[in-house]
């Protein structure tokens, strides 16, 4: 096996991927400042040296932990129908809720203030997606579907009341709330937008 | 002093209000699993069993520390300009989530699901505060400024960005955000809903 460790999908590819996702696990459970290089080790079946070798700085990790969700967590679709694709965006989000990579990214947010370089990862992360978002809203403008908008706020008035719904957990996140947001924003959007 | 002890605003009742006010701000820091019985008797300057002789269980003690700022959550001005009273109530709403008050409501959101009790108090507060809004809703609705709509929702869709914006922290929630958030939800549920 000698020479395949650093082919993508070898073994060092495999240790790594599962030190990331054991880090990932255990920050949404624990914490930035709360989770152990010793458990990360346990949880990815390493020697805890692995981990201690391969990331000295635990911000690092976990750096390196979130960004390989990036993908993940930025996709809005293109199906020719706005209000569908970012519905559907909306129960991506809302599924993700509940998942222990975006919970840990939720943590890293409680953080960003005592640690720039987590600050770092969670802005781009939600960098990436806002561009997605932005892509998606780009093409239904130039459809003259939609008005100019202020991307930002726009993404966060559609996923803002999911994230709220979801983390009090009072009810469940259904697909005609996500339908009644996107609706009502959209509705509202092109009715106070100059240009519409 | 004997007699005084149980009169509104005697030492009783000072010494519960501190002990109250300890608690709030250490289960904002410490969460509701984490905050400890001496730390609260500290704060407060009482000595430890005065905490737990009137509040033998944790949780209860959680829930009547959170239910004293029932009120100060639960106001929605009528001025009679239903744009200015929502915008007003949004920025309550971000500078609340500043307080520690407000933090430790999320927080206690956060364990919802492990105690039925804190659930309950969690549920009574957001109640209160979306029966506040309703109130100003049904007001706008009477005088025919707004539709008849889904109070829960439309309280979610106007305070949802909030939480968003001010719980990630990377930019300042400002008056302008309020006021678009208000300007669009609005125009958006006077076109989208029927009867308007």
């Amino acid at each position: 096996m000698t020479g395949t460790a650093r082919r993508p999908g070898g073994r060092t590819a495999r240790v790594r991927a599962q030190i990331l996702a054991a880090t990932v696990e255990l920050v949404a459970r624990d914490g930035i400042a709360g989770f152990r290089y010793e458990e990360v080790a346990d949880r990815a079946g390493v020697h805890k040296t692995s981990v201690y070798r391969n990331w000295p700085d635990r911000e690092e990790l976990v750096v390196e932990a979130l960004l390989q969700y990036v993908d993940d967590l930025g996709t809005v679709a293109d199906t020719g129908d706005l209000r569908r694709d970012l519905v559907d965006f909306l129960m991506v989000i809302a599924e993700g809720l509940a998942k222990p990579t975006v919970r840990a990214l939720e943590q890293a947010t409680h953080a960003i203030h005592e640690s720039p370089a987590v600050r770092r990862a969670v802005t781009r992360i939600l960098q990436e997606r806002s561009a997605a978002l932005r892509r998606r809203v780009d093409l239904a403008t130039a459809r003259c579907e939609l008005p100019p908008i202020d991307y930002a706020l726009f993404g966060e008035m559609i996923s803002g009341p999911v994230h709220l719904i979801v983390n009090r957990g009072l009810r469940p996140f259904t697909r005609a709330d996500a339908e009644r947001i996107v609706d009502v924003v959209l509705a509202g959007v092109r009715a106070t937008t100059p240009d519409a």
